[in-house]
């Protein structure tokens, strides 16, 4: 942990103390932004209360003096965090150091003109923001024990949990191309279904467009093709996590899954959100690795340290909220639907990154993992509609006496999380939104 | 058709006239290279018997006139194809003729100067070939019915060709990072692996290294997210096809596969051929779609159309050839392990991209669709060893007393693919090659 975890630092931005802010000077996640409205270059920006710190400009003010000359100069102006993902961690701590120094009020050196500091905020209410990196791969994982066990229970129940899991961190490779912006609306996907007792597929909108409440990890230097990832260096090659909806189309999975996974039930859209916490903020907390049960195998060795066991999980709450088109109407907030614990993972974030590069492939700066759902064992821990309704079954009741089975038109998905301990500071991760459309 | 198919055109360029060549000046594909040795900047070109028009030299030897002022000048001086691929089949075809009056023997405007032509050709044996564009999304598919009845029965004797494959043009989300050109040694990848009757999985070098013998087809122009791709103007996105050569670990992907499909059994490479032959150059070998047999389903509305069923199919023959360590060293040539028929699909290039995007998932310049292992029903129409050596149980035969059941390290597959028909002139697709290294 470094000094910018310290609790007790403040920032002269005073939106930054607001006790329900997700940005105190604690957290410091990146982003990418440009002022809303213009045909700006889009740069990279660090949040702060209700504000961004325009990290390009703190350059043009020579507000990092020691950057100057570092390549981190040259990431700051990039219009993605790819470059900045792409130098490592010695780079990223530095520039977490300048900026926290840059925002701390008090005692910060003079050099530190807080006046020119003050100018360049831009109010994260005027900007547009971006998906916060270009995604070469997306790879999304399965790591909730809870929610293959469910998901299983329901599309194989004779096999819940297949032979695999509990060896194997079960993934996919997604799709890239439809990465959105959080805000980004959603489009109902049209596609093949088929029920049980029907003949024949038919073609239409999809009836159980779903939501998954998932967390996703940035990859940073990389790796060429051919080299691994021992378990130990996972964590200097991950640069930091952000929300992540893998929106699904269950009527379409079911039909099209096997035998090669989800295919068009998942690539019409995934929303990121804008804000990438890095590590370093996460670091307050770390917590042991999920305890496996008696009769669940240990890990592989390569899956395996001492180091990963004992610190290898994050104590990240995360939320799904929902608000339909009626609720926007009434004036009504969003409801929570669900609140799981990122710590109940069965595979850690580090573990994750080792298996998929266990067999060679080669990683980039800016990849994404997915989590996957992340769910637990209690109802309200359940990541997904799919989950929570029990395909369906079991529709969740609204206030306003609607009811949801699956995602209607209109309805907006609010992701968020947050990180809450004694005697640390509470930092968040935003919100991952997006507001269905209907079908074309 | 156009005239750039003419079976009797002749090339200046003397290679461009041997029999044996696939890159006579009917063909005319666009592939990235430059001078091996050198660290020149890559650039487009187009091979020509065994010989490379470079194309960017050619606009500064102001040998495009009609090409100065438009968009494919910026495309030819570009380090990949997708630029080219994004502007559409109207540059495309305007930029073959082009090439082709260049390359074309008598009769040529005078201001086509065959010397200023014949000093900027670079011989393919002096030229550094690259993946022809960067490829943002990489799709596979499993359109041979064959292969998926073959596989089908091997993984699940009681259930070898699911209910949804007649139906849905099955695919997956592959990885794109590991996606290398042509002559890149491929290492053996590690990874888990359990036997029926084992414990427990083991981890170590795959045993059961296999290559599958594909086509990819690179998407053109492209569509945004939420478009669809109406089944009639699928073939104005696709700019042309490139062997592919989708390495699989049969033993890793056995034990990881269910629920998500293929993973690192696939992502530790994928072999693409440099030059990508153009569906214009194609043109004279197009065939019916695969007829339905009595009691197979119709297509479903979407993915019919009266042109596609009339011409949708491909005459393209694609091969498998192998040679070992031990026959490089004893001089011997390779031997071929299978010839199979592009025809045979189940479904055409053109059913693939309108599936694949009638969920609304948008398609970028570059993205490529791979076919799946293309087999037929004959035993020397199987295009992996699985399907060939029926997982193992009845090696290969090769020349000087050795067999295979799997790969063996310093193995050498190379895929070679053709197009011969009366009345035409013959044209290739070049070769796709990779030596298997062994594991680290």
């Amino acid at each position: 942990m470094t000094d910018t975890n310290d609790p007790t630092l403040v920032s002269w931005v005073e939106s930054a103390h607001d006790p329900a802010t997700d940005f105190p000077i604690q957290n410091l996640p990146f982003g990418v932004f440009r002022r809303a409205g213009t045909t700006e270059m889009p740069r990279v920006g660090v949040a702060i209360g209700d504000q961004i710190l325009d990290l390009c400009a703190c350059l043009g003010e020579s507000l990092f003096d020691e950057l100057q000359e570092s390549p981190v100069a040259l990431a700051c102006a990039s219009p993605s965090l790819n470059t900045l993902m792409s130098l490592g961690r010695p780079h990223w701590t530095m520039l977490r150091r300048q900026v926290s120094r840059v925002l701390r009020a008090g005692g910060s050196p003079s050099r530190y003109d807080r006046d020119r500091a003050a100018r360049i905020l831009v109010p994260q209410a005027e900007a547009e923001l971006f998906v916060p990196a270009e995604i070469g791969d997306y790879s999304d994982f399965y790591a909730s024990v809870s929610h293959a066990t469910n998901v299983g229970s329901m599309f194989r129940p004779d096999a819940p949990l297949l032979p695999n899991y509990k060896w194997v961190p079960i993934g996919y490779h997604g799709r890239a191309s439809s990465i959105v912006a959080s805000g980004t609306p959603v489009r109902r996907p049209t596609g093949q279904r088929k029920g049980a007792n029907d003949d024949a597929p038919v073609v239409g909108p999809s009836r159980s467009l779903d939501y998954e409440l998932e967390l996703g990890a940035f990859v940073g230097p990389g790796t060429p093709l051919g080299a691994r990832i021992p378990i130990d260096e996972a964590e200097s090659h991950l640069f930091g996590l952000a929300l992540l909806n893998d929106w699904s189309a269950r009527d379409l999975q079911a039909w099209e899954y096997q035998p090669l996974g989800p295919f068009l039930a998942k690539s019409f859209a995934t929303t990121v959100s804008p804000w990438v916490v890095t590590l370093e903020a996460l670091e307050p907390f770390r917590v042991p690795a999920r305890t496996r049960a008696a009769g669940d195998p240990q890990p592989l060795p390569y899956l395996t340290s001492v180091i990963d066991q004992a610190r290898g999980g994050y104590d990240i709450t995360v939320e799904a909220w929902l608000r339909t088109a009626r609720m926007r109407e009434a004036d009504a907030p969003a409801v929570r639907l669900s609140q799981g614990a990122f710590a109940d993972m069965y595979w850690t974030v580090a573990q994750l990154l080792t298996h998929h590069a266990s067999n060679g492939c080669n990683m980039r700066p800016g990849d994404l993992l997915g989590s996957g759902t992340i769910s637990g064992d209690a109802r309200d821990a359940r990541g997904c509609l799919l989950e929570l309704t029990w395909r369906g079954a079991e529709p969740v009741a609204l206030p306003g006496g609607e009811t949801r089975a699956f995602l209607e038109d209109g309805d907006e998905v609010i992701l968020r999380a947050h990180c809450a301990r004694e005697g640390t500071a509470r930092i968040g991760f935003g919100e991952c939104r997006g507001v269905v459309t209907a079908a074309v």
